[in-house]
């Protein structure tokens, strides 16, 4: 009797990673009724990530109010805290994230991270000694200005007066105060997910390559970038550390440049701190097969999608994976030399994405119904 | 190195079913670039079994102008002269489907299966000893009274007078006379390929079960089924046969019962035919894997398509068959236990019918190429 590991990432809109591996079970159960299958639902630091790791640990969530992205916007959010009580994950997204601010408000000048500040600080009252904090789709270049104000940091202008963080103050900081920095990021790792490697200024920076989509002008865009840079050589001046030309300080609008200069903090790809935090490699040690997904697939999987993670680990165990996607894109054959043993699509026929999105979990148990058929003739 | 068949259906209005052979070859090439490949392009009777026997067989097409199914119209035509240049394949369509009339001139009192007729007569010009005839789609309701008039039979009025074949004149014959019946014929094996049971008469008949579809109202219905048994009692009393319960003869308008009737007919399921013209048995058994596929499949597949035809023989040669298809609909798992290893979708994302038609052969070859990934692993 096969043993499986089912690791899936989400699928968007569809169904979390959790309904993903019960679809996938009740698939295989129909060929391999008492086969040993085991869940580990998986994330990219994505979307999703605070709930997979919170699925896959046995953890819970914390749900709390927090300013959102615009100035006077209050939101709910929510983090999880895993099963060993001891780690936090949260997704910036969740406070401020770019699909909390409708299209015609989207302004990086004035949206800010203070709500992701808010969330770090409330995993600090929970005696957590690690915080995993996904880093994609803000609604801000800030540079995580907001996020170390709501955690004690004070930015003061050229006359000596507080700065709200957003986007356009940057440029008016003068001086950072940390002296009533909250004294429990001392003692706290934060670990940063994400697959965004852009730097924090220039032309590969947050404010060009991610601030017009965010709502930014081009004249914007030039002012947010002086804004970032102005931001960096104040950091390293008043904090001694140089992060603008960190891979991945561009990421979430500066955020992971912020995170870098407040906070005790690392970054690592997004798929492989989740296969850590939920010990893949051992479990797909015991596997003799592994399933993976996500809603959608193509070439671009490779650069730290969740299927790329998922199949980096089981091909060096030697273990066969077979990945389902709602969406094949292009040039999904370059997946295969990931260790990608195979790779369907799910969709049962020509349909709206609404339906196919509907259609999800009977797609995913028939697919893998078929797949585990296709195993067991061997 | 193993051995594969391939043994697909046509995907109507995307590929034929030799196209289906070639797109899965690629994607097995891919995998086992030196790998013995069989193509056995099939059918089940229905449209696409000239092509896919003509193909299968390497034969050759014959082009003709015949009658279409209403008076007057001249339609292109063609069937096939398979590569033993002994059997010839007719598909009734051809000259007399429904797809050759607009919607609003459908009329079954007026069409009638002459072309039909005429396909035999020149298949009998060219010295073959077997008629494979597939009768699916037809415009007609005339008891195949036009195909026998165009092969020497006349119908007479009870004034002596012929009639010209078509539903309306069933109900007028008086007598039969087959004194000039092509004398061919009698040395001339007919086969009808045909997935329909119905009997000629009654609810369950050619008139009440098709007529509508083919445009007749329900007073025409009555009067179409009224004449075909009429039509079979004159042909019991004048040709000493007994049609009209024979299952099969109710198929295309009744073309079924007029071919038993005034030929050497015999009935047969239509991929159980193909199968056995293009020797797909002793393929399969040589071959380690079987592939098929057909456009649609649901749980009707299992009462006669193509993939079901060719499961059940891998089935009793003990080998796996892999079936991919465009549209997987309802209850498909019914299928598994007819010899179907796995299905899959070929579809790659949500997407419209006309974009899905269009990227058949990709689809196709991409499935094809991951299922065999999944087989080189074992």
């Amino acid at each position: 009797m096969p043993k499986f590991v089912l690791a899936p990432d989400s699928f968007k809109e569809s169904m979390s990673a959790k309904e993903v591996c019960q679809a996938m079970e009740k698939g295989i159960r129909k060929v391999y009724p008492d086969a040993e299958i085991i869940h580990v639902p998986m994330a990219d630091g994505g979307e999703g990530t605070t709930d997979s790791l919170v699925d896959a640990t046995h953890g819970r969530k914390e749900v709390l109010k927090v300013q959102g992205p615009l100035p006077h916007q209050i939101v709910d959010a929510y983090y999880g805290i895993l099963g060993d009580g001891k780690t936090a994950v949260i997704e910036m997204a969740q406070a401020s994230g770019l699909m909390l601010v409708a299209p015609q408000e989207r302004n990086p000048l004035i949206t800010n991270t203070y709500g992701t500040g808010q969330l770090i600080k409330d995993a600090l009252n929970h005696d957590i000694d690690t915080i995993i904090i996904g880093i994609g789709g803000s609604a801000t270049v800030d540079g995580g200005m907001g996020m170390a104000q709501a955690l004690g940091a004070i930015f003061l202008d050229k006359n000596g007066h507080e700065l709200t963080g957003n986007g356009e103050n940057l440029l008016k900081i003068s001086q950072i105060d940390t002296t009533h920095l909250d004294p429990r990021l001392q003692k706290t790792q934060i670990i940063i997910a994400s697959d965004v490697k852009n730097i924090l200024t220039g032309p590969d920076g947050a404010a060009f390559v991610f601030g017009p989509q965010k709502g930014a002008n081009p004249q914007q865009v030039q002012q947010l970038d002086q804004g970032l840079q102005h931001f960096a050589n104040i950091i390293a001046r008043d904090l001694g550390k140089q992060v603008d030309q960190i891979p991945g300080s561009g990421a979430a609008g500066g955020l992971g440049a912020g995170l870098l200069a407040f906070t005790n903090a690392k970054l690592q790809t997004g798929v492989e701190i989740v296969a850590q935090t939920v010990k893949l490699a051992e479990k797909i040690a015991q596997a003799d097969y592994v399933f993976t997904g996500e809603g959608g697939m193509d070439f671009q999987t490779k650069f730290g999608k969740t299927p790329f993670g998922v199949a980096q680990i089981a091909q060096k165990a030697g273990k066969p994976v077979f990945a389902e996607a709602g969406y094949l894109g292009e040039r999904i054959e370059e997946l295969y030399a990931t260790g990608i043993t195979a790779i369907f699509g799910i969709v049962d026929k020509a349909q709206s994405l609404e339906e196919s999105l509907k259609a999800g979990p009977q797609n995913i148990a028939r697919t893998t119904e078929n797949i585990a058929r296709l195993i067991k003739i061997n």
